[in-house]
């Protein structure tokens, strides 16, 4: 690949890891440039203009033109590589549990550990804290989801690392952030495992 | 194709249309088995065993195995057709569309409609009352969003039309019951036109 890819990011958002662990398991080289988005960095009009009218990070710019949603940038980062299944199911499979992921477990999980650590419960609105139960209780039918697919496989999608699992780790390996009991899930713990012996892995925090 | 498709659907949702018009355009076949999920249908246990532990539609069935998510069950039915760009950026732009249609628009836009239309505001929970403005905000956003976007084109990916425009119209034509105004977005309305004068375009309740 010879295309120049940009990574507009804010560091601790489990979304923009996603991207960058695609790329560094593939060996894709990645420029990063971060926003503030507590200082309301992404929603400047420079910002809407030009890089994501949605006002949120991950976008992922290639030669000037840009992609905003985390899973499509994955994509875009792992197209044509052993990351993206090329069997027709399994292919579909894969873009399932990454809709899941976006549908399921990141408006619950990632929403609560946002709520959590960053926002403080002290600050939230009624609105959002009426909605704190909910959000836990989703948050747990979906680990508990993935515990029992995770039965008897190694990986979300047939039988090797997918973005699947890459999608599916970002904000799953940090639910403990946002008070989720990963001990009580022994296959997803074992899959977290699985995922950071990869070679080329990196942490979120690096 | 030669696999045997079977939607399991509630026919009212806009997420089973999205299947049904996709293989409606590419003159794909569909069996049908329908389920009401105003009596809990899709949370027996025999649905949570074999057809979606996570209790939704719709879910495809191909060949005996089950594609859950709207969205991938789309891409299921249309892989290798003209539905789906080749290029890559444009493939990757495609599913970022699809992506934030289940982020940021299904469950402003959608789950309003659901929840005025099937449930009734009057059954509502304190918590889903409270999160009715913000989802009518959201919801405005996106359709905002989307008329911008459809500024100067004609689909919402490269110049002709593909499962982003196929997943967004499912909810965004019938937002009015929702009471979304989308006599104000003039470029959506005449998108609208478009895809229903597509040849083998259905109709939602068909």
């Amino acid at each position: 690949m010879t295309d120049k890819l940009v990574l507009h990011e804010y560091s601790a958002s489990g979304n923009c890891y996603k991207v960058r662990l695609t790329a560094a398991l593939l060996g894709v080289p990645l420029e990063r440039r971060e926003y503030d988005i507590m200082k309301g960095e992404t929603r400047t009009s420079e910002f809407l203009q030009k890089v994501n009218a949605n006002g949120r990070i991950p976008v992922l710019e290639v030669d000037g033109r840009f992609i905003p949603e985390s899973n499509a940038a994955c994509y875009f980062v792992a197209d044509g590589s052993n990351l993206i299944p090329t069997e027709r199911f399994d292919h579909a499979d894969m873009l399932r549990w990454m809709f899941w992921e976006q549908y399921n477990h990141e408006p619950n999980i990632a929403t609560l550990r946002f709520w959590m650590r960053w926002v403080g419960v002290d600050n939230l609105t009624d609105g959002q804290r009426l909605q704190m139960s909910g959000k836990r209780q989703a948050g747990i039918a979906a680990l508990k989801l993935m515990e029992e697919h995770l039965r008897g496989r190694e990986w979300f999608v047939g039988t090797s690392m997918s973005l699947a699992d890459i999608c599916l780790f970002a904000y799953t390996h940090v639910a403990g952030d946002a008070e989720f009991q990963l001990q009580q899930y022994p296959r997803i713990v074992e899959w977290i495992e699985r995922i950071k012996g990869q070679p080329r892995y990196v942490p979120m925090d690096s």
